[in-house]
């Protein structure tokens, strides 16, 4: 039987990393062998777009956008670690980033029309069994973000806003297409661990 | 005034590279200052683009696709050499392949709808002024590029078959939109240049 692949998405500092690991404890706990991954993956055009965020090798939005979709394609179809290849062994696959964040950060900086569609239509992007977004107000989230040093181009307060409802507007979009489930993240990360795994353990029955 | 900005399209063997050099030395010829680019490009993702199609890494035809249009959008807007500010700066750019070549090539790997929109709706992937079309039947293709060694992945007879008719979808499909002249390419090359001049000189005036 195929695995379930799961995507965390979110506002940076809304605890993504911490309630992946969290996940894919508990999935494990159930006996079912998971596999942690991350946009943009640590391939070739994932370092192109590292290089691009850190402002190293600046980049414009479509630019961004282009190179993020293409790394998406790879990491779908990579034939030794791709998504379709752990999914098709059995192995669960738990995300932190997809395609969500492309409609949300590349739609405020491109066009977002032509973002859906280079990634919702591509033939080789996969729709996952389920998404998680952790929504933190911006407020909240430059607040967890205090303590940490500034890294990437688009980590600022106007961002955040535009990107917030950037993700509510493509959930809107993607409703009835693809499995959403909004979770408030600004509760104890034990609570939010608990609402999560709930919603997974919906798609495992 | 804004330079021109020229596409050379054509199966490999049509005589692009001839065509190209002819066309620039033509134009310098009339005083006009002209830069030589092709696709994929010297940059990072074009790198990726060449692993690929010599085989060396091997990749799906939309992961190709999609860094071909990655690619393009860098070639459009690199700051230093890009194709917007050569353009700008009243240079004209002759250009070696660009979305025509992915809605032909990647279009018989790939989904053609998508592989068309990715290209034809960025925003940052300019409507070359003209685009000619070296037409020459895959036979003479092959003819002419037996004395060449193999050198990529597309290179044999089925594809050209496939590549050409794509070629041909894609001009119909782009008829009213975009300026493309189709050239008889299986005759003598100053022939062959005069008409390509004569063609560019039309949207000189």
């Amino acid at each position: 039987m195929d695995g379930k692949f799961i995507v965390i998405e979110g506002l940076d500092g809304s605890g993504k990393t911490t309630q992946l690991k969290a996940l894919a404890g508990n999935l494990r706990a159930l006996g079912r062998r998971v596999e942690e991954t991350a946009e943009p993956t640590a391939g070739a055009t994932g370092g192109l777009i590292r290089d691009a965020l850190s402002g190293f090798t600046p980049r414009t939005g479509t630019e961004i956008a282009a190179l993020f979709m293409a790394d998406r394609v790879a990491h779908n179809v990579n034939p030794v670690n791709g998504i379709a290849k752990l999914l098709s062994q059995g192995v669960d696959v738990v995300c932190d980033r997809y395609y969500y964040s492309s409609l949300a950060y590349q739609g405020v900086v491109s066009d977002p029309e032509w973002v859906y569609h280079i990634n919702v239509d591509c033939p080789e992007i996969r729709k996952p069994d389920l998404c998680v977004f952790l929504d933190l107000d911006d407020e909240a989230c430059l607040r967890r973000m205090g303590s940490r040093p500034t890294r990437e181009i688009y980590e600022n307060e106007n961002t955040l806003l535009a990107v917030r409802k950037r993700y509510f507007d493509a959930f809107a979009r993607l409703e009835g297409r693809d499995r959403i489930r909004i979770i408030d993240a600004d509760r104890p990360p034990e609570k939010v661990a608990a609402d999560i795994f709930a919603a997974v353990r919906e798609i495992l029955e």
